[in-house]
């Protein structure tokens, strides 16, 4: 064993695990990044998570290893230093524990950022010391503690990861006076929606929408090359990933639904409208990420109970207006504040980003920060 | 005088001027641009048109043939060709006609690429012929001809051109259940709505607005290096050019209301609620821009008829939600749809960008183009 890499180096490496951590897939969590430095704090390999389902930023940052060294040059692991952004985990989940991995590697020193908030994870630096391996954990880089901030949260509250999504008209509308509410945002945002499906474990929709839509709740992405929805020709392939399908509520879903019939993954009907209870019941059942899909009842039940971590709002380029009789459909019906202050300190978000999607407009939202106390 | 021009160089030039006047100021109509090319089509100057009450595009051109050469070592003028978006005009606006500034400066040659709509400006061609000068209406340049579609079809129809500005939460509300709405967007946003404010003619609110908020109305510009609104220090000074302020409506306003006794334009009560109506009386008083303000119902009217030209839509990162009364105030009342068909026959737009303002976003939409027939 060498020296212990100085605190500067270890901060400059936990700033590049972060920005790494931070190409990992929108929207999938835990964000996490790994370096590997050798002796002279030179970087030798690095890895990030990009998703639900692929390795996680410690086994990629070991197999970039293996791939840029053959076996007869490769440096002695002992005296390298993994830096990571989460403690790696020890739960064999669906990519196998990192704790065994670095290990297995041989890997000499792990020092890791944030202590990982999941019990059924927890326990990988222990089980890296109780496998001789010097573990050092660097609590203070903020980077890396605001890097999965919301996630942790769930965590701690035994919940998912919540994200919303929202169709709407630029007004806010989701239907027109006469109920129909077919086809507001175009295929660019359906696509890109089926990507966030792709890599959520979950989604929810209320019995309201599965009796009026009779949705599949499939993650179909498109096939390359062809790009025509709708038509004749589906050019869709299902997802290898398949999110499992919830129903919310207490109204019967009759067996030949769409979301019983059509190939997707496993359905569930939760007979609650309490989206607490909903929440718990997933977590129960290893759910890390959900995605509430509606309809306007149940997205603002999760809303205003300040249960959303992240909302995609797909905005299509068209005014429904609202007639006389208030008949036109609201995307967000009641979120309990009766003050524009009120909302403000209850329903404000911070606009991450905007992208346009064919005609329409994505608008990704994270809920407002709290003010930082000035100093 | 020299040979003529080849087609081809026009058109390139025609390309260039139009990519100059699309650098105009946004939402300033109309857009034009000019270039000066020599005997050997070489580009010798160029302009455009940057705004109400600055040069037009040709005189710019003028102003920068001036200062680039010294006067004893000018081309000669004759030989000179002046290729320009739209016909030079004839009337003495604001900035003196475009057709004598060129007779002055003695050009040659002027090729213009569409012929002024409006009836007041119209006539340069006939004016600068009768003066000697060689002049060509090139009509077939696409990207001439699409530039100041609507702002002609509005001088055609004896209208000014309308810009709509809408601010609201991301869920389409102006105010709470409560009724409350001030600031729902931000200091930045307000600025750009008082930006837009000082490059209209007019701003029309109804009599609703002006008895609920009091508005002065006038177009307030935020002083260089002082960036605090609405707190002990006013920063803001009134801008040079300040737009007649119109309210529309039935109901009587006090003349101790804002819009008359703070600084800014000259204030017109018209006595009724007709969108058309409106317009014309504005355009009888030589309005060439408006920007409706609200209330909802005010710029619902307006976009029922189809007369809105483009849309400011400014969107703060706050969700409001609605009521099961249906009480919160949507930034839209009736747009005559009944079904999602008719709202996308009637009420589709195109997002011309997207920009952040602080924490909001701002979408400019123009009515989406109809579809282009196939060849």
């Amino acid at each position: 064993m060498g020296q212990p890499l100085p605190a500067t180096v270890i901060d400059n490496a936990l700033n590049y695990a972060v920005a790494l951590a931070k190409q990992g897939t929108r929207g999938a969590n835990p964000l996490v990044g790994a370096v590997i430095l050798d002796a002279d704090a030179s970087t030798v390999a690095t890895g990030y998570h990009r998703g639900a389902g692929t390795p996680h930023a410690e086994v990629e940052a070991l197999n970039a290893l293996a791939t840029k060294f053959p076996d007869n040059d490769r440096p002695n692991p002992a005296e390298l230093t993994m830096v990571v952004t989460l403690e790696p985990c020890n739960h064999v989940g669906r990519t196998g524990p990192c704790s065994q991995a670095i290990i297995d590697a041989g890997i000499g020193t792990v020092i890791y950022a944030v202590i990982d908030p999941d019990p059924a994870a927890a326990g990988g630096a222990d089980t890296l010391r109780a496998a001789g391996v010097t573990v050092h954990h660097h609590s203070t880089h903020a980077g890396a503690n605001a890097l999965n901030e919301r996630w942790s949260a769930a965590k701690r509250n035994h919940r998912p990861f919540v994200s919303v999504k929202i169709a709407q008209s630029l007004d806010g509308k989701i239907a027109a006076a006469d109920g129909s509410s077919q086809w507001i945002t175009g295929d660019r945002s359906r696509d890109h929606a089926h990507h966030v499906r792709s890599i959520v474990d979950a989604i929810v929709v209320g019995t309201g929408t599965v009796l009026a839509d009779d949705p599949a709740l499939s993650a179909r992405l498109r096939t390359r090359g062809n790009y025509t929805l709708g038509g004749e020709q589906n050019t869709h392939v299902l997802a290898d990933q398949q999110p499992l399908r919830v129903i919310m509520g207490e109204r019967p879903i009759e067996t030949t639904a769409k979301i019983f019939t059509e190939p997707g993954g496993e359905t569930l009907q939760l007979n609650t409208r309490e989206p607490r209870t909903v929440l718990t019941a997933l977590a129960d059942r290893g759910v890390e990420h959900v995605l509430i899909e509606g309809g306007a009842h149940i997205t603002s039940a999760f809303l205003a109970e300040g249960l959303a971590d992240e909302i995609y709002l797909y905005q299509a380029p068209l005014l429904i207006g609202s007639g006389t009789d208030q008949a036109a459909h609201n995307s967000i019906r009641s979120l309990n504040n009766q003050s524009l202050q009120q909302a403000w300190d209850t329903q404000a978000y911070q606009i991450e980003d905007a992208q346009p999607l064919g005609p329409d407009i994505l608008i990704r939202l994270v809920p407002k920060p709290p003010a930082t106390p000035k100093n």
